[in-house]
């Protein structure tokens, strides 16, 4: 037998595949299906157009990434270039000691009380989130979220074999949580867990301590987890962001999920935390991390300065995020037709925009456009939802570039949403 | 309704949810059958107990772990050191551009030709293996292992939702494989790849090319995947490790797995690859990547020297590892009653005892017996086994200790053998 796939190379998976295995035998291979039906990431769609029109000269605002422009603080690079251990060796597979203490002391700022022993240290808030969801269901059990929710959610729960079952909120009062009754008619006998985050990726909303009490109340009533993603705590503007670890009815059921990512700049360090006081969870997380051996053991290190005294280092960055906030939302209110709201914490806002199609739109401005050899970079809001369909006139806009490119890039935004209604056919 | 489970900790998880679940409603919260399904870590097991002893002033030799006990090279610490951007960063997804130019350099040093657009770059080995699973598997789909195999592929299976279907392998002719039919009679129609690891951990195995041409021919017969955990090429010993790279028949369904971590004593780093010439593994596998972002950056760069040009650091490790196998080969055909073979790569041996149940003799040995206060940690090789009974006499041994060290772990074991086979009434 003739095996034509040795230099075979495939452009669309799904397709060519099925054509082949059509054609041909069991002798085939063929990727699974839920690798098959998974999305690719709709932050990153867009990038590779955009680099190519770096290459013709425009300058690119990005608008469309969750990276942090700001330097990470120092005692962070001065533990990587102190790292005099001889060898490089496997941390404990729960974390580090003085990982886990820092840690520990890190919650405490927060007035938040964990014991090392009900600590997991993971490879990002990404690991910790993946493992909580093994730890909770099963192959296609459910698990509440609401959307647009943080687009990686989907991929987790297609490493996990879990379904995401997505409660719609709405722009109209700034995605905050529908009614208990709303939240509790979308439980069914497979969901496990509600997932939420707050301070919230994609949308910046920080839910109010009576909004996380409707989810303990349906928690508490069907028995499910509560898996709390808490990586943007500290920016909050106006008012404190509550943890789920403020809820003692529910210590037997919450998760908190976090990570040092955003909140210290190094996005590039991969270090997260899984707290839980229900030992089975942690027990049973530490099982799924002994597969996977340990973490990073320099990294570890590396944050520990920083969780053990956070503010310093937080509370400048959490200011400099809020008069970017502050500007953009100005910024967003002299544009016509755009739809948007006050995100009261972390650093992303998701606006309506005057047009059909958001995604159409943003390609054509990252493509086609420019205001004077400029334009912007956005994520189309479409892969924060998990329903299809939902919002398409929608993108997500991240507010990592300084003050003065900010107000640039709304200018350039304003100019595009002007030629694109006069010219658009879509 | 009160939540008496407030102040509730359990200890043994099954048990006491099943209890709990049976008197109360459904509000209260269980664990995925996956997460209580799962086993410990069988290397760790005893690990809590040796801790103890030591306390008490026992010298524990560890025979148990794969944590080399030898420096990480000067380059790798250098460049940590010398770590010099303002910000730690995320990486692209599928690696930094100069990680992935390393790999392909160091793929380039043992004849294996990868361009960078085949690899992935992830975290350690444990997550190229997790993510190639997910990637060729759906829930309940099923990988042939040869068992006794490396231990985590279960906990890797668990996480992914997959079976693993062991084909069994005897010390009898040193755990090599058996014959093409007897192969291809665990194939079922669930089956969707085949996944070894030669040099292999735990037997120290390296598969001939013959014996890897049966696995080709039913992969090529079933439509099944090759996943292909080359870890330890560079530990063999009289022949050379074949990669699957060298069969150009399944250059589509072959998936090449790496990991720095052995062969360049750097455990704790956390770096590993995946490649395949097979593009939609690798733009799948991206996909999964694409939602957990990203692999430390720092470890990436400090990798990058040492891939460029291994054989300078691998040779003296290998060398010394050679030295260390000869030694407990020749130490332990002086034990009696004890069963081994020459493990022709690697730095392990999966030994059988002369007792009935090797893990009792294990938790004895750690927990009871001294031999001038000193005693030894071995790896019970149960664990190692799918199959539920196997292996019950047999330890895996790892050559981590300077070879005075293991030269007198052997002699504690050999006097711990005589006393337990005198006294024992297991």
């Amino acid at each position: 037998m003739k095996h034509s796939l040795n230099s075979y190379h495939a452009t669309d998976s799904t397709t060519m595949m099925d054509t082949l295995n059509k054609n041909t035998a069991e002798s085939f291979v063929k990727i699974s299906r839920r690798g098959r039906e998974m999305q690719r990431s709709p932050i990153r769609k867009l990038a590779a157009i955009a680099e190519a029109r770096k290459k013709q000269g425009i300058h690119v605002y990005h608008l469309n990434i969750g990276q942090p422009d700001l330097p990470t603080p120092a005692p962070v690079l001065d533990a990587v270039h102190k790292f005099s251990r001889p060898t490089i060796e496997y941390a404990p597979s729960n974390g580090l000691p003085e990982s886990l203490k820092a840690w520990k002391k890190y919650f405490g700022h927060s007035g938040i009380l964990f014991d090392e022993s009900e600590l997991i240290v993971t490879t990002g808030g990404s690991e910790a989130i993946t493992l909580a969801m093994c730890a909770v269901c099963d192959t296609d059990d459910e698990i509440i979220v609401f959307e647009p929710t943080y687009a990686n959610y989907n991929g987790f729960a297609g490493i996990a074999n879990v379904k995401l079952r997505a409660i719609p909120t709405t722009i109209k009062n700034g995605f905050h949580l529908p009614s208990e009754e709303v939240i509790e008619s979308f439980v069914t006998n497979r969901t496990r867990a509600i997932l939420y985050c707050s301070p919230s990726n994609p949308t910046g909303t920080i839910f109010s301590r009576e909004e996380i009490q409707r989810l303990v109340n349906v928690a508490l009533k069907h028995g499910l987890f509560i898996l709390s993603d808490e990586t943007y705590r500290e920016f909050a503007y106006e008012k404190k962001a509550i943890s789920i670890a403020d809820f003692p009815q529910v210590r037997d059921r919450a998760i908190v999920l976090e990570s040092c990512s955003k909140k210290f700049n190094v996005c590039g360090a991969r270090i997260g935390v899984l707290a839980s006081h229900n030992k089975e969870i942690v027990s049973t997380t530490l099982k799924f991390c002994q597969a996977r051996l340990s973490v990073a053991t320099i990294e570890q290190l590396a944050m520990v300065p920083l969780l053990e005294n956070p503010e310093p280092y937080t509370r400048p960055l959490v200011e400099e995020f809020k008069r970017r906030r502050d500007l953009v939302c100005a910024e967003l209110k002299t544009i016509p037709g755009v739809v948007s709201y006050i995100p009261e914490g972390a650093f992303y806002i998701v606006v309506g925009l005057p047009v059909k199609d958001a995604e159409h739109f943003s390609q054509w401005l990252i493509e086609e456009f420019e205001y004077e050899r400029e334009t912007v970079l956005l994520a189309p809001a479409q892969g924060f939802y998990v329903t299809p369909g939902k919002g398409v006139n929608e993108v997500r806009l991240a507010f990592m570039l300084k003050i003065d490119d900010l107000k640039r890039s709304l200018k350039i935004l304003k100019e595009a949403l002007k030629l694109y209604q006069r010219t658009s056919t879509e």
